[in-house]
């Protein structure tokens, strides 16, 4: 196992430059009166494919060896790891084949296949992606993109962290985690601030596995509306990072998710699909003490189909 | 009657530093493609405020004598000049009067009231905003900011030009248009480009006024979902600007403006108001060619109600 350092987050910066874009970071008065801190949105959202996963698979796919790369890639995904996967393959001209749950969100599926991607899909609950993949691997020669667990990809995603450290030096981050690969990438980044991790209500494998100080697994089929967080356990690395600089972990409710993307649409005016608007909800709601300190949040994604978003314009 | 050149727009990036913010100019694969064009999209709806008038109306108090400020503003609006102005009055510690129509969204009208500013509802058809101004204004001493024909209000709106120009040269630039305060503005911020205005249909005076030469009026009482763009008629300065600098003006139907706001959420993860998507709706709809082009199109705010938003998700 290969535990990632900051230097590798340099190198993905390099790297995929010109691929993925540097987002920007939002300040909204009415969100800063809300809390009392100063606080700094990262608007990954506004990241090409709609997601900060871009970063990580164009880390990926560049750092294949051109020929194993020439056969194509493979990935597992519910929605974000395969539009950038996809639209990775597209920028290198290789073929991808996405296995996708069958329950992945329609906008995220179609974003897929206008990238060009071929998609295979499963049963979340019946059916093993692993096995599934091993198989087209196998057959055709495919390199598989892992989501999260891969040194390339979490340091791709750490490099929306240097994009903060290049403009503040934020004393508390909130990140949405599930398998960890951004909010490990970003811990590396930002190696002087406090990392709050955020997942879903009752999918709260992340704080037990701090608490406990290994991995912890999420019981099957548990479902929730941040489509992005449902990952059944972290990865080796994504641990191995995680128990030495996550702070804790907050678990937020769908209520408060919708009630953040809500907040986004009224103030930010981005577009934040569930977890992309995890770490807000946190904010917002979390009962975290952030009075007077400088607080960037990860606004993940915006990848949410309209009736969903037409949810969130309901909640209160 | 003074016209202001891009020396005064440069002043008002000085001078509105810290109050209103640098914007990102956003791009977008879907939005390329859709038009065979560089598209950036300068992303107002990140604004303070939620719009660009933020720029104006701080650059307007900021030249104020310190002594006439301190007495208070007074502004007409039907919604992000009012928020502007009372955003940038509480900014300088000072009192803001807005006179607004009734029918003003909801959104504007809790924005200007959370910003501490008094509001003064009048009826957009049977009375008169300038009477009622006028005796405000006589009655306390108020100072009044105008919504578009002042120089510190248009170099205020140019500033935004100034930041595309830092990062491109744009062919071509739409941009939203009705006092014509904002595109005349960034027209003399951005002199090398083609300014193509863009109107609501139905509405269409600048398109009238650019070919017959002189200012021309709108019926009154007409009525577009682009509640920013429905000023009676341009102003003496705006006017002398667009006569000069505007190529033609583009008109675009609710539908076409609702159908962009769907695009903005779909593709750029941005909310817009109606007014705020005008340019984008003209781009994707007005059948201009900008094949090939640089083209830089103004989103120029993000003020919308939740039911108007729904509508725009519901479009086809």
């Amino acid at each position: 196992m290969r535990v990632p350092t900051i230097e590798d987050v340099r190198a993905a910066a390099r790297r995929i430059e010109g691929i993925a874009v540097r987002t920007p970071l939002v300040r909204n008065d009415a969100l800063d009166a809300a809390v009392g801190a100063r606080v700094f949105v990262k608007a990954e959202c506004l990241q090409r494919g709609g997601a900060f996963k871009m970063r990580g698979a164009a880390n990926a796919l560049a750092a294949l060896a051109p020929e194993v790369r020439a056969r194509g890639v493979l990935a597992f995904s519910s929605g974000n790891h395969a539009i950038a996967v996809a639209t990775a393959a597209r920028y290198f001209g290789v073929s991808a084949v996405i296995v996708m749950p069958s329950d992945a969100p329609n906008i995220k599926r179609e974003r897929t296949l206008a990238m060009g991607a071929e998609i295979v899909s499963y049963d979340r609950v019946s059916e093993s992606r692993e096995a599934i993949g091993a198989r087209l691997s196998a057959e055709r020669g495919l390199a598989l993109i892992k989501p999260f667990d891969d040194p390339n990809v979490i340091a791709g995603q750490g490099t929306l962290g240097l994009e903060i450290a290049a403009e503040l030096a934020p004393d508390i981050v909130l990140t949405p985690a599930s398998g960890g690969g951004l909010a490990s990438g970003v811990a590396l980044a930002l190696p002087g601030a406090r990392i709050i991790a955020v997942e879903p209500e009752g999918h709260d494998d992340i704080a037990r596995t701090l608490a406990l100080g290994s991995i912890q697994r999420n019981a099957p089929g548990i479902r929730s509306i941040c489509d992005g967080l449902l990952t059944e356990q972290m990865g080796e690395i994504t641990f191995a990072i995680a128990r030495e600089r996550f702070e804790r972990a907050v678990a937020v409710s769908n209520q408060a998710v919708l009630r953040a993307m809500k907040f986004a649409f009224l103030n930010l005016k981005l577009v934040l699909e569930p977890s992309g608007a995890a770490a807000l909800a946190a904010l917002l709601e979390g009962g975290l003490d952030v009075r007077g300190k400088t607080v960037a949040i990860i606004a993940s994604g915006g990848n949410v189909d309209a009736e969903t978003f037409k949810r969130a314009l309901d909640a209160c």
